[in-house]
């Protein structure tokens, strides 16, 4: 059964989850398994499957059901599980929600068609229509460098209106753009503003924000969930503290090689050492070579998160 | 059965067909097959679907599927079938060559997956993978606006190579880049190059390209396939007399309106207006509004394209 | 005499001063005088002239030269004055410089030559020159949008061991960029790291960060430099309450019309209307047009930080 | 005295001449003088001074007064001189342009202003202001790269109706911008149209384009000049012959090293080879490497350009 998410607003840290598999075609079940209960124990506040973390659009539809079966069964009802639906083709994102709607998703994620170029009205357009015809509530993702397509201010503030909108995850960087955000919604609590990179997790919830899809916390659930409790709370010398940590995941972890996917083998390497997976990245994307692997070996049980996951 | 299209190179004309919907859900095949003789009465040299022109990323697998088929059937071996294969996920792009493959297709065209930004490395890693595992020869398709990936020189040299991949599309627009291909290739005339943007097509030919992707086709084969003749045959008037035809065309038709997909919209408009088709695009692209659709079926019979399609 | 800004590290709001002229061709004295008083009653803890905001590059080096003796002596050592000498050629930067340094500026402030794109050995060279042959500190002006280059991480780390180099103004907005500089200065608070839009000043300074260079503060100066002690002293109350002033100008002041330029637009318009200056902009930039202009005078006196500067 | 260009239009090769300096500071007026002598031999229609190859944003104001006066003198009104005024400043364009009348030149370039985004509208009034207080003619420079801006077709449009604009140099790249133009201005002949990338320029000649500002001219000026004439004649046999080389030249000389000054790199270096300058080029850029330099070395003189120049 689906929770509210209108009644009961999403906060906190929901981690975009790593796609664990076994090769390109299968599901690493006990891996994935593994990891579920790895970011319950840590305190997570949702689960959201089949972002950019989550190699979306890079795995076969296939397997983004099963994913989508497997997650919602695994995770039971413990925390809402939102999925990612975005598609080229109106049709599939449609067929996926089905298939979240039915495996007992909360919600469904989505950013614009991203092959081409939309204008803003086709923006707006689009997104009415894939909010009418859903059979989930949607969040709306802000995520150009990937999609070419920035969500304006104007665009967020009418689609928020629909009442099958609910949010935004805003993964564009800008500061004074989500900060904007969070200004043009003061008056809307409901409407939830989640920020993508984690190290802007803080920054943003001590602004005003609800909470982020810190990718890191596939790694180190506990230390996002303690962040975003810090910031919430407005406890300084915490948020000093633990930022100083997740600064340096990335900086050790997601600044290793000079890909534009790095973010996504650093973290794939590490949660492999972890015991998360083995590491794989769907093709076309390809784990770090072994120098690198072993870079990461060396420099993860350094971090102070690694600690701090430990000993909690 | 296939064509050789190793031993016999493609040249000339190959128009991105443009995929005639009845609406989202269903093809238009009376339409499709209209256009299908038009193009071929036209003299095209082959036919190109779901290509960007063809709204490639935007219509159902299903859909896509069933294109592939009828047109394959339609044509039925007069030209060669290119199958635009492009697709963020290897698995799926296999799957459309699959289907290519068994209705009878020629080969397939491929961009870069576009949704993570490729390294140099993994692009390269990814075409010998598709090429490998193709069951058909495979074009490759440099699209850097949608893609936000340039296929650089060195890479399509490299690829080049495969005796799998045969050729390349160039719609980047960039003429230094496709003269650059020009003489990269100058001793090596089976690896085919064509052109995209319409308004390079001559120029492109004059230099030493073998022909062009001409989204204008659609509405008049037989002046494309003339122009790229003269171009051909290095008859400067006659080019210099089509080719003004060609760019009153782009000037009045593709110029309207000021979408990213002003292109798509006056062509599906005008394919309309000539009979082909009832103008549908697949959402979330829409087609002009009224006002514009007006001012195309003014502006069509006054083009001079218009009459020398008419009396050709 | 000039501060020594290395062993007192620069810290609080260091206003980008508009520049005030009768016309494109005279500086209106009077203007600015007020200005600068305006600034420093309001608390400023620097002044940063012929930055983006005092419209640098557009002035000719008669007026540039004369605003910088002009400032100089009207703030007489109250405060530090930075410069702005950005240029494409390094000898004109070395020229404004001296000029700088002869009417008692305190330090010089410079973005990478925006004309031709430099690698990132050619950025290193060019700062490494710069600040060798200078006759004042620099400080670094990361502003890409202008620039279209991005001072990376590690040119910052290995410029920032420059003796004659004391800090950054990162105008890129990307607080994942900033945040990174403050963890990556952890250990040099000795290194100023100053942040451009004002919408991201209080979360910068939160999260570790050294100020501000706010445009608003042309405005409302006070307003600012609260903003920022209260950042500063951690008193999230006081930074909620203020930061929904200073968001409030930015989407009633700078958010109107859609020039590129609208922030200078609206802020001249703003300060015609406060006293401060005609509003004048220098060619090629105009100012609002009649309406424009007519609707930041109805809006101005209903914002919150209209009030709050009377009253301070 | 200047010439009547409007009457006669500019037609042929006007290269952009590289700026020969013994170091920051000097000219080095031997070797201009050679260059120039060089140029003239050749056959060019023109000679074009303080253009991007001629590193016009990086020398001091003070240089390129010195070098516009030395130039004209030097070519003694044997072909046009064109001097490129390009600047942030409006101010000191005009200051630049007086310089060049003073000098006898024929007419001024100019690209938008580069530090701020300019809006259309802000593009058509700056040149219009321009060439209303300008001195001499004035070309349009379309060099979006560089100046963040392009020239759209409609603005280029409005503003070769202004008496004082006689044309525009486009170094978009963009074969489907320059053909546009070229079929724009089908029944203006007298509005020139030139092209800037040497590789487009027998295309965009053949298309009807009058003439191109080809960097490598400088170094092999009768081999640019014979192209231009045989793609102006329609022997498409030379043009083969002719295009060849000038590839070989962009593939072997321009294309060593990945900085985007690579050009200017190896042009520079080039240039030293054949005699003409030491290889200096304004700070911040920096000419090749001794390794480099050692590759030119080697390569020029098995260009097929090297042979064609000696036996001239």
């Amino acid at each position: 059964m689906q929770r509210d998410l209108k009644k009961q607003p999403l906060r906190g840290i929901v981690p975009p989850m790593a796609t664990l598999l076994l090769d390109d075609t299968q599901l690493d079940t006990e891996g994935t398994s593994k990891l579920i209960n790895h970011l319950l124990e840590g305190g997570v506040h949702g689960i959201f499957i089949l972002g950019t973390t989550g190699e979306c659009t890079n795995i076969s539809y296939k397997l983004r059901r099963e994913l989508i079966s497997f997650t919602c069964k695994e995770v039971d009802g413990r925390v809402p599980v939102l999925v990612g639906v975005t598609d080229t083709s109106f049709h599939e994102s449609l067929r996926l929600a089905g298939v979240a709607r039915d495996a007992g998703a909360d919600a469904v994620v989505a950013a614009p068609p991203y092959y081409y170029g939309l204008g803003e009205k086709e923006v707006l357009t689009y997104f009415q229509k894939l909010a009418d015809e859903l059979p989930l509530p949607l969040y709306l993702y802000n995520m150009p460098s990937h999609t070419k397509t920035m969500l304006s201010q104007d665009t967020v503030l009418t689609l928020s209106r629909h009442s099958n909108i609910l949010g935004l995850k805003d993964s564009s960087g800008q500061a004074v753009y989500f900060n904007a955000m969070v200004y043009a919604f003061r008056d809307n609590p409901e409407f939830t503003l989640l920020v993508g990179p984690e190290e802007m997790l803080a920054s943003s919830v001590l602004m005003g924000g609800h909470g982020g899809v810190s990718g890191g916390a596939n790694m180190f659930p506990k230390l996002y969930v303690d962040l975003f409790h810090a910031a919430e709370k407005g406890d300084l010398s915490d948020v000093a503290r633990l930022q100083a940590l997740v600064m340096e995941i990335s900086a050790e972890i997601y600044g290793l090689g000079s890909y534009g996917s790095s973010f996504l083998k650093g973290l794939k390497a590490s949660m492999n050492v972890l015991g998360y997976g083995n590491g794989h990245l769907a093709f076309p994307l390809t784990p770090f070579e072994e120098e690198q692997f072993q870079e990461i070996k060396e420099r993860l049980p350094r971090l102070g998160a690694y600690s701090y996951g430990q000993t909690k």
